[in-house]
């Protein structure tokens, strides 16, 4: 591929993985994705502690922070703009499901320049996915391997103007984007999904929560329907490669001009 | 590793995929694991044919029978009694969850010798895994590569004692073991769970149910209850590497003899 990333694995410089792995035999796995800002990782605290937090829901022995410091060392220089992936697997074991004891964790580091975001004030356009997530409370929040929701949404739609996909789970809970987190705006509250079923539990979606409710703003996870996402006065995505991020339409329904998103944009990237 | 299967990717030789392929990234993609009998897959034509149809609900390029015909020849010797696993990737693409067009799909097929069975008419001891599976009806039947859930419910115990787990969904409808399909017999009835909203339709499965009927048996697939698990005559588990198996116990429920079990192994076995 021509933009193959530089890999990084288990610190050598190798870009290939034994065929036997468990994240590929199963997605026994997690991962995280951030942005590469100024040549630096960002967020790089939130995420080691996201990654430590994700690892230990699957009893996955997490690679500690100097380790993974001596990687990021390794891949100097890094884009001044671009993207890093951390991916932690459970590396080779007996067959089957049955967890190895000891335990010989893979970690893959890729990093890639991106081309800087284009028109980064437009509104995005949103569809609602036909497929429901399934309601999974023991991988709620946890940004796991096992993506395949995430595929089949993102595979039905071909429309470029599209941007990005809500995803209901089974009751009929917002959940999230297919490729970030969901906020709105009500009633002068930040609300966001609870994710206690389902979903991915995002590092800007937490750094928000946080640095809103430290501004003075009213901030709630709870579940609410699609009728009350369609009432908001705003509706946001986030994720930490495009930070925060206004959305312009859902089907019919328009919102014309940002309302907080600005303010809330100045304090995610603070 | 010592016991480190024959690799062949794509036809070749080796037993390194690339870091970035989307069975990695994503889970994306599905496979098989075939028992190799007298040298030979057994249940070859089964096998293919349900490799095709999960291809299919994934929207993956299957690989052709000739193409794995020629997989095969290329692992001669095959081991006298062994497994083989057949693994379909999506592959590269660009990045993020979006299903490249053209895919370049990868197979991946391993081999290993293994043990014959030793007492294979001794009965499976099983628990109720305290883990529920999450219902999700665009996955529902297919061998995809999405896992989690039945490495957690393996992780739940420790003692050797215990062969296998009895899934139940979150609904508290019975789903299958962790490693195979689930028969229960019962008022001269064979039944199973219909697998339309969780669980794996395997191959050993839909092997027994069409030559059961052939056999003028009554065969039902059908939604039911733990209760009515414990309540049944006989309980069995199927799955291709094993065939058929029957149940002595599950917690307090002994069931100390079989009963038409026999009769079923020589059916499958046919």
């Amino acid at each position: 591929m021509a933009d193959h990333p530089r890999i990084l694995i288990d610190g050598r410089a190798i870009a290939q993985v034994d065929a036997m792995d468990r994240g590929l035999s199963y997605g026994d796995g997690v991962f995280r994705t951030l942005r590469i800002a100024d040549a630096h990782p960002r967020w790089w605290d939130e995420h080691l502690a996201k990654l430590a937090e994700d690892c230990a829901r699957l009893a996955l022995d997490c690679p500690d922070r100097a380790t993974l410091g001596q990687d990021i060392a390794k891949l100097q220089p890094l884009p001044a703009w671009g993207a890093l992936r951390i991916t932690v697997t459970r590396g080779l074991g007996p067959r089957g499901y049955r967890v190895p004891h000891p335990q010989h964790c893979m970690r893959i580091l890729a990093c890639w320049p991106t081309p800087l975001d284009t028109v980064p004030g437009r509104g995005l356009t949103l569809r609602v996915c036909d497929l429901r997530l399934g309601r999974q409370p023991a991988l709620a929040g946890v940004k796991h391997l096992n993506r395949l929701e995430n595929v089949l949404a993102r595979a039905e739609w071909d429309d470029p103007h599209i941007d990005e996909g809500v995803l209901l789970d089974q009751d009929g809970s917002v959940v999230s984007g297919i490729m970030g987190n969901l906020f709105i705006w009500r009633d002068a509250c930040l609300l966001t999904p609870r994710l206690n079923a389902c979903g991915v539990a995002g590092v800007a979606r937490a750094r928000l929560m946080r640095l809103a409710r430290e501004a003075g703003m009213r901030v709630e996870a709870a579940d609410f329907d699609l009728a009350t996402l369609l009432a908001a006065d705003e509706v946001m995505l986030t994720n930490s490669l495009t930070g925060l991020r206004r959305v312009a339409r859902l089907g019919d329904r328009v919102w014309p001009e940002p309302c907080i998103s600005p303010r809330l944009v100045g304090l995610l990237n603070a």
